[in-house]
């Protein structure tokens, strides 16, 4: 038997995504009653520093549920049956609104420019004009099949100027990509707790406007589409310091641990070391001489889906990587085997995405590929280097 | 504010070492009361499999304490005021036992080679034929200020020879590095919890053969020189399942999941994997340009110290990486500001010793010293496919 240096695990994946010790502390405390002060009390501070994270007035909903909880609530609120919406898809998940979007019986328009496209607002102004009626837009902040962070700032533009309610999913890109909800206008944010917000799944969020609550209130001559999801019962059980069922008690404990860590390094600088990370994930995989898949910009602080050589069986990358202890992401779907990509999404630090860089270099180099040892995780230190070592924290 | 990339901790020291999730979580179990059958189990089975790891047949007995209360108890068993003694000490840690001889009113002869040289057996043999009378011979398996594993085999032989008892400090070096106590006749090895077993500090081990045993006994006119740490009085109460003392309950909870973990990987991989780790850090170090401190071979799995290029100063290098997020060693005493120690004792993978690479390889930049950024990295890569990846755990 050969020792192997690579029993140790190493957690690289764009959700779940690693948890801060302090979170993971706080979760393993005593259970509480949940109608109990002690617990009232974390339930109240919660629903209290959610807001600012998605730049918002609103009240934030929460659920026990996960990030795809999140988004089955903004369908079933806001689908009428036989009513037209738009679905903007360009990978997975926006895939999933038009999935969500059928199943609740709406009158369904897609938008798909293709998976690792970014969704063009001039294009949705197009179709919100030729499709009369289009009451709800169905987009993604960031869709992490391809890594791509799309500009919900336009699309809300032009859902405003066609009078139709924007729901946004920020499952991944809440905290680590740019998002003002409220200054750009967006009706609906639904997010969830294993990205950004640095805790395990299962709590999702949906962040409301009064407009769409009220949208979602006038059910018509239908019945309502959902009962655990029910954003005004919700919103006024929240409002009352109440949650309508039980809450996921040791979730709220660390969430209430994780914001603070949040607000004490400050939302700018948590969505600045997101960006910082992905510019050292680019820098590396080019010098590695690696494609970027899709067109990524700055605002692809989520993931970096890279792309793998030709000359390998991509699909071996994420096995092999597994034998090093690196849990991390391949393609999904028509991209299995075709991109590996690099989380950088929450509670990732430099020598992370360099540990990713290693990895991917040895397991290029294992499957037959020509690297040479240290050039990205070179490039990626450089990158650190060159944005500047603030003083210790 | 510049955003900050660097806020998570790495712990890269050669004590306290990272510890296994699985030995926390244990830990973390509800407190036990040290004479119920619960806690009285566990203890049991800890003190059976503690053996193994010294690769021994005698009791290995604990203390409450950290690593210098077991050398604190070889010196305060096996010291008797006003008989000879030898103390080997070629760095911080063999220069305690001869504090420990003095404190204990030995007539000490010391045996000082020069921090970062090996003990020389011969050298051993010559100063016991000299020095007339020497009952006990006090030497280093790991000297950790160094980075130097001595050759114990070969000054047990010497010992032996001269009928003198050897009583081995392998605080840092039990699990990391050879030793083979019976095998190699060496009469007593003390260790601690906190490196290569993978614990937190508070334990303390020695474990101590028959004849160590009776020697201690037999304190003569003179009164006994300790109480809490009585080997004869600890070992005749662990041999009836019972701790003389309340015992440190969680880190016995902690240590029976980390010699499972050993014994699951076996100890010959256990020391596989730290020759590894060492041999790719000593890649990693040289394709930077770097010297090794002293003597290093491949005995050398506990830590390896790197110079410093004297171009830049050294003392800085700690408190940069820091502001990396990287905890790590420089130099003690005289080797302060002279050399950085990369750790690879205990739960460390591969990838760690990459970190701490990148780690080394940007603040030498920060310091001004002309690096090629990635290139000890990718040659501890290297290292590590060339060794081979085993199949998945």
């Amino acid at each position: 038997m050969t020792p192997n240096p690579f029993v140790k695990q190493y957690l690289m994946t764009a959700g779940p995504t690693p948890v801060p010790p302090a979170v993971s502390q706080a979760m393993a405390a005593p259970m509480l009653y949940h109608r109990a002060p002690a617990f009232v009390e974390v339930y109240e501070r919660v629903i209290a520093k959610l807001p600012s994270v998605f730049r918002t007035e609103n009240d934030v909903l929460t659920f026990a549920a996960s990030g795809s909880g999140a988004m089955d609530s903004a369908a079933a609120n806001l689908v009428r049956r036989g009513t037209p919406v738009l679905a903007c898809a360009a990978g997975k998940f926006g895939e999933r609104w038009i999935e969500l979007c059928e199943a609740y019986g709406a009158e369904t328009v897609r938008y798909e420019p293709g998976w690792g496209e970014r969704l063009d607002a001039a294009e949705i102004d197009r179709l919100l004009t030729e499709h009369d009626g289009i009451e709800v837009v169905f987009a993604t902040l960031s869709e992490t099949s391809t890594g791509i962070v799309h500009d919900v700032q336009a699309i809300a533009e032009v859902a405003r100027k066609h009078g139709a309610i924007l729901a946004v999913d920020a499952v991944s890109g809440l905290g680590a990509a740019e998002l003002r909800q409220d200054e750009w206008g967006i009706d609906v944010v639904v997010a969830g707790s294993q990205k950004a917000l640095m805790c395990p799944p299962g709590l999702a969020f949906a962040s409301v406007s009064q407009r769409a609550l009220d949208y979602a209130a006038d059910t018509g001559s239908q019945p309502p589409r959902t009962y655990y999801f029910d954003w005004n019962k919700t919103a006024k059980s929240q409002r009352k310091g109440d949650s309508p069922f039980t809450p996921a008690v040791p979730l709220f404990l660390g969430l209430d641990v994780a914001l603070d860590l949040i607000g004490e390094e400050g939302l700018e600088n948590v969505m600045g070391r997101h960006r910082l990370l992905a510019s050292a994930a680019r820098a590396g995989a080019a010098a590695i001489g690696l494609e970027l898949f899709g067109d990524p910009d700055e605002r692809s602080t989520v993931v970096t889906a890279v792309e793998l050589p030709d000359t390998i069986d991509g699909g071996k990358v994420p096995g092999a990587l597994r034998k090093l202890g690196i849990t991390a992401n391949g393609g999904q779907n028509q991209l299995k085997g075709k991109i590996l990509r690099i989380a950088h999404c929450g509670y990732f630090g430099a020598f992370d995405i360099l540990t990713s860089l290693s990895g991917l270099e040895m397991v290029l180099a294992q499957l037959g590929h020509e690297v040479e040892h240290g050039v990205g995780v070179g490039a990626a230190q450089r990158v650190f280097l060159e944005a500047g070592v603030p003083a210790a924290a």
